[in-house]
């Protein structure tokens, strides 16, 4: 008999919130029983979710509020708790959560970072430092040992994964030397959250492209280092430019590393397949350049590589959807092998095309 | 033990046919193993959709070639045929096939038109006229009965769907009067095809909106007509104005009616909550006006009505992905209710958002 | 010697008072020697404008705080205010200019109704009924009279703009009938203004139509009325639509109205040809329909006329540039109209395209 | 007395032809006179440049066919003409017109490139190898003393622009080192011409970014290699990446360089200031980042400069309007300086906003 495992989302009133309502309501093996979002408690679900409206089993739902202390409480109504919430209140729920059994999956910074000074620099005090080591970062492809029953998963953000996604294979073959690493990633205007502001309002949003975060002063800049430190087996230091591009959803890297000598495109092809021979990355084949457009709504992650013979570097790449393969979809997939499940249970393969 | 039906889809390189894809990919019931597109034949179905790259069970598909004298054959290795074809073409395939005993649900506007002569003056010579009366209209909230077993189903286009949905329980229940009805209906660029055409060229239709084939001289202006008509019991005369907008996907009707003596909003809510008891249509309540953001990749259509009390006019509303509610998703919930499956099985009935 | 007329911009921190800084900047009579914007007061011109950093005359501008008793000061140093402020602060730094002899072009609706009752039912108490019957409603190709010489002048918005254009020529020449007058008016969002809001968010403004303020409850139905039942020299009513629409500018207006017998549309070209003899609109050949893009950024109106004969209902149909001939550009039109200038001097007549 | 020239356009029915439309119109030394077209010669000038409509000036002009031969007769009838040709075509036509006493501004990349070999291997033959040590690279502000009563300028292109700007100041003050430099440039899909094709279709190019001609394959690579070691004094080499994004105008750059020891942000904007003294290049304060929208229509570009600590590099930035200070805007403002005007004669400073 097939169970299915009842789900509460935190934070369903923003865009991660929303997209996971979205892949959860269509997963054969997960039930959606609550919504909670601070702000907003006491309305219905179609109020911040107008999509919604209509649908059995969503129209109905009511936003609650959640305190760390009614944790207890909770765990008597879900099995798995997905957490879109501000960082460290993120940490302050998930502690709760977790001790009181629910499986965590964590969609805020609070559980990526290992080291918690570093955590302590990019974003201020940690609320739950001894659960830092237990965590185990959600990144199915690269993590997938770690994750088989892991009850506390930390989801890698959008940049992150972007940039790991095509880099990793190349720095655990060793095809590419450590330096320079440059990471310049373009990203849909989806990534800075629901709340407006002047940055995100369509007419200025609209025909513009803009570096912010410059400077490798972005705060996932440690976690991308974290992770290809991990994948190379020695410190990384990375050159990381965020660019918002006029688009809702998406993110592209163009990544520029120097290539070992002799290295040729093909062989980062290779790498790249054979470690993600399991997974939700294409591996695109050559003559073929990643489009964002490709991989909207959809839970894979598309990556290229080209050698630019006539300067000597190596052009790596990925496409992904910032809210899909980027936060939520992952999320999903993480849960989905932390379960023994398929990757793909549940999730969109296909893009919203076009 | 649950039957799965073999499906194809001829015209699998255009919108509706990658939307199809999309669809029947991740229906529990529906296994696509055929795929065809004249020009693109040999191909890989990946190379016109290049999304599919990496899913198992779709990157290996090639794009066939199909005449309709192969149809006999086809019906060996298909049970069901989606057409998304030019017209007169789509008849053609769609008698053979349907004569060599496959299920045929056609996307063209080749078997919506009861009347031959009607279908000659705006598409010209009909290649199965004596199919005409065998199809069924595949709008399932308003042919419900027939549709039930139908073995040739005519799924109805976007500008029609949007424009039938508010319209029909004002009709049908005698809400207002037979005349003006003005509808000015807004769709996406993806509404006119796959080919380039200056018009749909990226820098000309960005920023623009521009009204075309006005008049009620567009194509579908008949069909409108023709089902209105049926609503109403009576003949009906429609002002039909399509207007494109700087979307990918997306139609919104704005229709303008003249309400009968004391009718109100609610009574309007009242008559379409009523017809859409069972099916996909949301009537949006008191307040609320619809968007086509709330619809993008959703089967679900969304309806709302306001009185203008000033004018003395009624508006009647309705959103709906073109490509979606507004050709493939409503053709397989059509294929659904044909089988007596539920509406939304196997459906998107939350919508990508943002 | 040429004179030039030195000019004042009061709220130079929305997106009427920046366009009004672009077309004051190009424009040979005028010079721009003040800028204000309350909330932004001692910060630079640049700070709220960042296209003007680098450019002489402007990037050395700071904003000031205006309050109406400054008035007398104020008209040392300029001739000309133009306003750009919320409606009732309007009214009362126009009061205040206009009898310290500045002359005064007023973009916000205070001056633009003719009776006080109407702008109290829509806007609130007037600060300053008297000034109504001097301010000239400054729309130059209906106004031209009036306007020569004005030194109050109100220069309309731009739905009221888009729909006057197409609609007054008929009414003038007893085209069609008085009713019914439908309008559908469809707007970039930068109607909107500049305050960041979850409407305006670029991820829920893209991909986006959505209708508001419907049946006729928009603030700009009684001034639409009261220009069209001045052409028709009767009462008017209409049915008024707003609907944002996913570009940051240009509206378009598809406006349905019943034709008398026997018109054709090459009579209301005819019509709108004699009445825009002089100014800055251009009525549309036959076969010519309007295009929001073609219009983006200019002082130029675009107007076309087709008839339904099948419903025997005509399409009349306006696009304009929300900010420039919506606003600014109209407003400058009226300017130049009032001292004897040709309209279109110093406006741009050519739009940015793509 | 002020003199005017007589302008031609040549190949004023693409979008390049289109800005020197709108520039040469309000431009107050310049005329245009006549305006050409191969393949829409006969055609007037509103059919492909609808917003020419009643444009005094412009809605009369019809488009000519231009040949060779014909460069005698045309001297006759302008002073200047500009060339928006493809390449070869142009070539030859710059060739006749500039032996026929025409002054000559050629907006392909014919005249650009010093070396004819090096345009053989990325063009093809070239028509007019004699006059490519004749030509002077229209880059006012790299080029300000040779472009001094000029008769033949190659104005460069986009990307090239894009790229100079924010480099040159800092290979001609030594402030980095001569490699990696590495050129991630961001375009608006206009700059892929006016043609209608699968990449620029508007379904497939918004809510898309993508690269292309990645990997130093670019055209434009050898331009930017010849003018940066112009500026560096030694050969320089560049990793340049082309990447297409979703909007109509625009282009921006971030560059990757290694600063030499101990350089500041600060230095570098020092340099770029002091080289930019004259002409149309707005350095960014510290703590500003360039975006495109502020450049939009607009003939300035915006350079930053921001040092990256942690990993040792600068990042050089560069945002300008790919159709205009890309194009036409920089064709003009090196004609401006041809004839010793001031840069911004006639030029749009200020950008369309929003």
């Amino acid at each position: 008999m097939t169970q299915t495992l009842r789900v509460g989302i935190l934070g369903a009133g923003g865009y991660v919130g929303a997209e996971l309502v979205r892949l959860v309501h269509q997963h054969p093996r997960l039930s959606l029983v609550l919504v909670a979002a601070r702000e907003k408690a006491g309305k219905r679900l179609t109020e911040v979710l107008p999509g919604a409206m209509g649908v059995a089993g969503l129209s109905e739902l009511v936003l609650e509020a959640f305190e760390p202390e009614q944790a207890p409480g909770l765990a008597e109504r879900i099995d798995v708790a997905f957490l879109a919430l501000p960082h460290a209140a993120s940490a302050r729920a998930g502690k709760a959560l977790f001790n009181a059994g629910v499986q965590v999956v964590d969609c805020s910074a609070d559980f990526r970072l290992k080291d918690a000074a570093t955590y302590q620099k990019w974003y201020g005090e940690h609320p739950a430092t001894e659960l830092l080591s237990l965590a185990v970062y959600g990144q199915p492809e690269l993590h997938r040992p770690e994750l088989s029953g892991a009850r506390l998963i930390a989801a890698p953000g959008c940049h992150v994964t972007t940039s790991l996604l095509p880099l990793a294979p190349l720095l655990k073959s060793k095809l590419i030397e450590p330096s320079p690493i440059i990471i310049d990633s373009k990203t849909g205007v989806s990534g800075g959250g629901r709340s407006p502001a002047p940055a995100f309002h369509y007419p200025e949003a609209t025909d513009s492209i803009r570096p912010y975060k410059v400077g490798s002063t972005h705060r996932h800049t440690p976690e991308i280092e974290q992770e290809l430190s991990l994948a190379a087996g020695a410190p990384i230091t990375v050159s990381f430019t965020p660019i918002l591009v006029p688009m809702s959803r998406g993110i592209l890297v163009t990544a520029y590393v120097k290539p070992r000598a002799g290295v040729t495109a093909e062989a980062c092809r290779a790498a790249a397949t054979e470690l993600y021979r399991e997974g939700l990355v294409t591996v695109l084949p050559a003559g073929t350049l990643p489009d964002t457009l490709w991989v909207r709504g959809s839970a894979r992650a598309h990556v290229a590589y080209v050698l630019d013979e006539h300067a000597g570097m190596l052009l790596a790449m990925c496409a992904i959807d910032n809210l899909a393969r980027g936060a939520s979809a992952q999320a999903v997939q993480a849960l989905n092998v932390a379960h023994g499940w398929a990757d793909a249970l549940g999730l969109p393969e296909l893009p919203l095309f076009p």
